[in-house]
This record gives structure tokens, sequence and C-alpha cells, in this order.
């Protein structure tokens, strides 16, 4: 496996590889089983798997956790290369934003709800370092996970609109045994925090068994998955939302494919966790 | 030559050419040797050559001449043809805007000046259709005429900015023998228009030469190529700018590589034209 630092040292090897198919996985780091799930289809389903590592301070709002996202590159690589990774793109923020920006791009639709309602321009600035790395990797196939649903959706709305010639896939979320999604932020839960944490999964689990229920309407399931997580954590409820799935969209019962979706402030660190399925 | 009307045909089409190199013109149509100087090139310096045609309502502004923008599908197709065009890319606004935009694009540099100043929101338009349509043609080479010198900068940076994979190449405007800058809106002037307008260049010529002189400073200049359009012409000035260049930068005295722009409005016209050039 490669390490590249700059879009152009990248750029170049990749020009090399024209009549192969590329698969990708664009990180942030800090690698834990969601994303070797990502890594192992990328490598398996094409000729080339790339992968990159670029905490993007786009995205990251004023007090959010940018300088302290969590970093470990030489277990990373590690990790990627053990995962079948070709290519490892690491680059500097300033290769990535030599100088300020004089386009922005700004997402209008499923950008309100969910993790957009308290994190303004988080998604802006996702689709713009999205649109560099795309630009830079020219991937046929692009692996993001599910657990954050909402940016696989909005993604997926914009490589649409923009025509990016790619295919998004989204990959099921991965678990710890006791339910637990599996995030790099979870390094940064106390032991007492960790130990209430799969209450998340537990109450989403219990608001899809309820969203069967043909008499229930989706402001019920809220309340009850809300009440579960605020009765068996210490975390603050961020959001519990109910919406459908991929268009994001209230609706008064839970009918058709849903999404089941809940953001949880612990003290050093804000979890997401959701669950899509058929009612 | 080919012609593909959906963005879909014409990517299925490059596909195969994945070792070749891909030249491409982006045009609205309604071609006159401007054009046709693009094309030749793109067909010269390229494996593929290929060329569209597409009057983007996403840049123009309420009142401005989408509608009316002049349009000749046959005789542009004869002409692309003859100039080396492989695949000529018409799309219908329908396969190109399916639906509403969920992502919007914004420049927010050297769009305050020139045609930026008069025309909000259409760089904006021209950045987004761009960003589509290189993601459809995934071209390496880039042809577009310096006469829009203003559009040919914002777009360099755009593409700088979101690392596309290609050259941008600027291409000489191309003159009627009297020096009016080829124009497919120039049939739009009356015949005693026509008479008048290539005083516009002429005046940007004194422009340029009143620049050599060390004492001048850029407002006197510009207020002499006023002085000489008013004097010569029944049209109203939009703007006449003399900016650092390529960064369109305002500056006191001519110094440096400059250009010299200006927007005359006619009656069923407004016509852009420059010279750029080392002091």
């Amino acid at each position: 496996m490669d390490i590249l630092r700059t879009p152009e040292a990248l750029r170049k090897i990749l020009d090399e590889h024209k009549l192969n198919t590329i698969g990708y996985v664009p990180t942030m780091g800090y690698f834990h089983e969601g994303h070797l799930s990502l890594m192992d289809r990328a490598s398996a389903e094409n000729d080339i798997a790339v992968a990159s590592i670029f905490v993007n301070p786009l995205q990251f709002g004023p007090g959010e956790d940018f300088e302290k996202y969590p970093r470990d590159e030489e277990r990373d690589a590690a990790l990627a290369e053990k995962a079948g990774i070709d290519y490892l793109f690491i680059p500097s923020v300033q290769s990535m934003y030599p100088h300020e920006m004089r386009v922005s791009l700004s997402m209008n639709k499923r950008t309100d709800i969910l993790c957009g309602a308290s994190r303004p321009g988080h998604f802006d600035g996702v689709v713009t370092v999205l649109a560099k790395l795309f630009n830079i990797v020219r991937p046929d196939h692009v692996y993001m996970g599910l657990k954050d649903a909402q940016q696989f959706a909005v993604v997926q709305s914009f490589c649409e609109d923009l025509n990016f010639p790619l295919e998004l896939i989204g990959v099921p979320t991965v678990r710890e045994a006791d339910g637990l999604a599996k995030s790099s932020r979870n390094v940064f839960l106390t032991e007492k925090e960790r130990e209430e944490a799969p209450a998340i999964y537990r109450a989403l689990i219990a608001g899809e068994q309820l969203s069967k229920d043909p008499s229930i309407n989706t402001k019920e399931v809220t309340e009850q998955v809300k009440q579960l997580i605020t009765k068996n954590t210490s975390g603050t409820i961020d959001y519990v939302e109910c919406l459908s799935y991929p268009d994001l969209i209230a609706k008064e019962e839970p009918r058709g494919k849903m999404i089941l979706a809940t953001a949880v402030k612990f003290s050093g660190a804000r979890l997401i966790d959701n669950v899509i399925f058929d009612v």
C-alpha cells in the first residue's frame, strides 16, 4: 500500500489506472470495524481500492470537536493495508485548501432536520470536501456507512444534482456485541456512559417494533424512544426523528420505508444511530 | 459525428474512450468563428473532441435574453462536424435539471465587478452547469473564449477550488474584419448599430495605448474609453473597467498584466469585449 499526501501525487498515480475500476472510502480516520467493512467491500468489488483520511475543518462548526477529533495515522495505515487498500490518501489541510475558497456549495434540502438542524453548514462542508475528493480520486464506486443516514441521503442527492459519474453504496452500520454502533467518538465515553450507550440502539429497535402497530403515529414512536433513552442513559437527547427514507420527509404515520434516527450528547462525545425499516 | 441528447447517453459513449484524451468545448450554440476556433483546437489537440450546446436557464437573470437567445441546431451540427467534433451534446433542460437542484453553488470572488455587477447570480449559474457538464464529459482539456475574460477567470478559480482534473485553455477572441468581436448576439444589432459597433474595439485599443503612458492612472484610461464609445456609438455603457489580469483586482495605475473590458447595451443586444495586455 502507498500513502499519498497531496492531491497531485494521488491524481498522478490514479491516472495510470484508467482502465481499472476504483473503489473509494472517504473517512476522517481513527478506524473501527465500520470503516474496515467499507474498505473490505471497496477492495473486494474493484480493481483498485482507495481510502482517504481527512478531518475536514469545513464541516465542523465553532465549538465542535475538530481539534480533538481522534487521530492515529500509524494504526490506521496498518489497518487499511490489512483491509486491502491500495492507496491511502492523507492530505494536509494546506494541500486541500491552499487558499480561501472562491466557490461555496450549500445544500438546500434534507439539511434542516436530524443532524443538520443542530449543525448548520455541516453538510455544506461535507459536500464541498467530497466534490474535491471525488475529482481527485475519480472513483467508480464510493462506500459510505449508513450510520450517518442523513449524510448518505444528502451526498446521494448532491451526486445526482452535479452528475458525478459514480455509484454511491451505503453499507450497514457495524455494531459492538452489545449493539452500540461503532464510532471513532466512542473512545470519548466515560466508563459509565459506555455501559449506558447500548440503550440507544435498544430504544431504536423498540421504536421500530412500535411502528408496526397500525394505530400508532410517528410522534408517539419518537416520544417512546426519547423516554427509553432518557431513562436508561445520562446523555442529553439532541433529536429523535422518524422520517421517510431516503427522502427524509416528516410523516404523520410510519408507513413505507422509514428511518428512526437519534443523536445523544454525552460528556465527551455526541453519538448518532439509526434504524431503517419497512412498515 | 454523433449527436447525444441525454447525460446518460453521452457518458456511456465516453466511457469507451478511457484511454483517449478528450477535448471539450461548452457552448450555448449559434456558432460563429469564435466557437469554431475553439472546436478546431479541441479536435487538433485531443483524440476525441466533444462540444455541447446548452442554453442554460440558470445563468440568465429575469428580463435577460434566455427565451430569445438565438438557436439554429441544424446549422450548428453541420459546422461542428466540419470543425472536427466527434460528439455533439445537445441535452434538454429537462435532462440537465430533472428536478429542483438540492445543491447550490456560488462564487464569492471576482464576481462583483465587470459583468458580475449587473448580472447577479450569472456566474453561479455558469459554474453550476459546468460542474455538471465536466462530470458528464470528463474532459482532459476544456477550451473557452477569452472574449468573456471574467468567465474564464471565474471558471479557472472554480476548477482549482474543486480540483477538477482538467486543463482550462483560453483562446483569443475572433473578430470580424472591422474589429468587432464575433458574438452570437451580433445578429440582434440593427444595421446602424452594426456599423457603429467596431468603435468598441477601437476604443479599447486606444485605451491600451493610453495605458503605456507612465503618468496615466486607470481612471483616466477608462474615462477616455467611455468617451470614445459614447461619441461613436448609440449604445449605453454598462461598464468600462481596467483591472489586473487574471486576478481582476482594481489598480490605481495600469501596471503589469491588465485587462481593459467593457459591456455596451444596444437596442437588441448587450455586447462585451476586452483587450488583455502588458504594461
